[in-house]
């Protein structure tokens, strides 16, 4: 099934637009995982059981894990099969953020969505379309572009202006009319921006986007899940990875981060 | 030493400007590699013997050992403590892509320089200067912006005009006056492109280059040559990867290349 099919099913079902955000740092676990042979594979383990219930995705940045070399390389892969095990309805996102040129980015096919299994990548524009066609071909996985990313300084490029619209403005437009053939695109925008995630919601009115920002990185909720739903009050994939994985109750913060979303939509 | 440094100084003492690009794709590796335990790390050690004596750089692309998982990591390490052991002079990059927001890229820090110890890495350059300050401000590793790749599709993006100057002009503008003030950002200029090559020397007169494009994927050297140098006959660590490591012959090959590379000089 397509991931973003599949998500849709699952929110339905579950009546949520929450993705839990498995930032597994090691610095950042609890003791008592950091003394455990698969620290960070044991951390996403407890955090998935006690939020899954809530979550319609699961996302997976791999910088946490490459951190700790082969080891964290082989807990992504402990994570996912955990995942495919136990929660197959559940969207897995590999927040990677890749993007070479299209030969070698074939080796990155392999890895992230037949080695390690995900349904949904996260990629960088620069290069365009031509470069990313061994993703886009993939009809039974999802690539999400950056359009408008959380991170304050996201205006340093994206909001140069080419004939009067901000550079991420063309991203949206591209990615809505030209990438998106195999209606397996969406794009990341920044719950930081609910101004430009109204913009990019009227440019793409049936695209889903992947929503970080909200929580630890100070986006607000009300604001965010107004400006972009679809006119089916779902196309969000609203992520939290600090503010839920490191509270002292993650299935609490899990469910009241849910039940805040759904007031609004 | 700064990486730039470390390599000007290499390129003096052995008159070469080339870089070996260890793409050591698992497919098309000879047999007599893929038998044995570390089939990548195992054919990466031949081809640094063969070539190290040409090579005032070597650069590893991640791609092709992720796709490997686990295993294909281990190797990328394993790879770069050889160099360590043996070629201490000989500049390592580390063509990895990345660029997360700030938090993030921490992880991806600590991974590359400090778990596998490169001097260098590529990053995209779509989050802008703020995310990249992790990799900036380590004054001991430099960070290679893309600016104008060799891919065919590489004006996608990179050509849009922000008041009448294609993008990867502002790239490069950006980077050489407000992003390099540590004097440790280089730029990612295809070989394909000579006549952009050219406007970014004009741009950027004093950095150093990181030209892929050359050989397999259609780059003229004489053109990227005349196109590239700075002042002082430098300027420019030219990659070469298939038409070196998958030549009958890898230790001739890069001498060939060398010597071209300084025919134009």
């Amino acid at each position: 099934m397509n991931p973003i099919e599949k998500y849709n099913q699952r929110a339905e079902q579950i009546n949520s637009l929450l993705c839990v955000g498995l930032d597994a740092d090691f610095d950042k676990i609890p003791e008592r995982f950091k003394i455990l042979e698969n620290p960070q594979f044991e951390f996403n383990k407890y955090i998935i059981d006690e939020t899954a219930q809530y979550a319609s995705a699961f996302k997976i940045n791999t910088a946490f894990f490459e951190a700790r070399g082969a080891a964290g390389w082989n807990e992504i892969k402990m994570t996912t099969e955990y995942l495919a095990q136990k929660y197959t309805d559940i969207v897995t996102i590999c927040d990677a953020k890749r993007a070479d040129i299209g030969n070698t980015n074939t080796g990155y096919v392999t890895a992230i969505f037949d080695d390690l299994g995900f349904d949904a990548i996260t990629l960088h524009p620069y290069l365009g379309r031509e470069a990313l066609a061994p993703f886009l071909e993939r009809k039974d996985k999802a690539s999400i572009i950056l359009c408008r990313t959380s991170n304050p300084g996201a205006g340093d490029l994206q909001d140069l202006l080419v004939n009067s619209k901000p550079l991420w403005q063309i991203v949206a437009e591209k990615v809505d009319r030209q990438w998106n053939a195999d209606n397996n695109c969406m794009l990341v925008v920044g719950g930081t921006y609910p101004e430009e995630l109204k913009a990019i919601r009227e440019i793409a009115p049936n695209m889903t986007f992947l929503v970080p920002g909200i929580g630890a990185q100070g986006g607000d909720v009300e604001a965010t899940v107004k400006a972009g739903l679809n006119s089916e009050k779902k196309g969000m994939i609203i992520n939290s990875s600090r503010g839920i994985i490191f509270a002292d109750d993650p299935s609490a913060a899990a469910r009241k981060l849910r039940d805040e979303i759904n007031e609004y939509r």
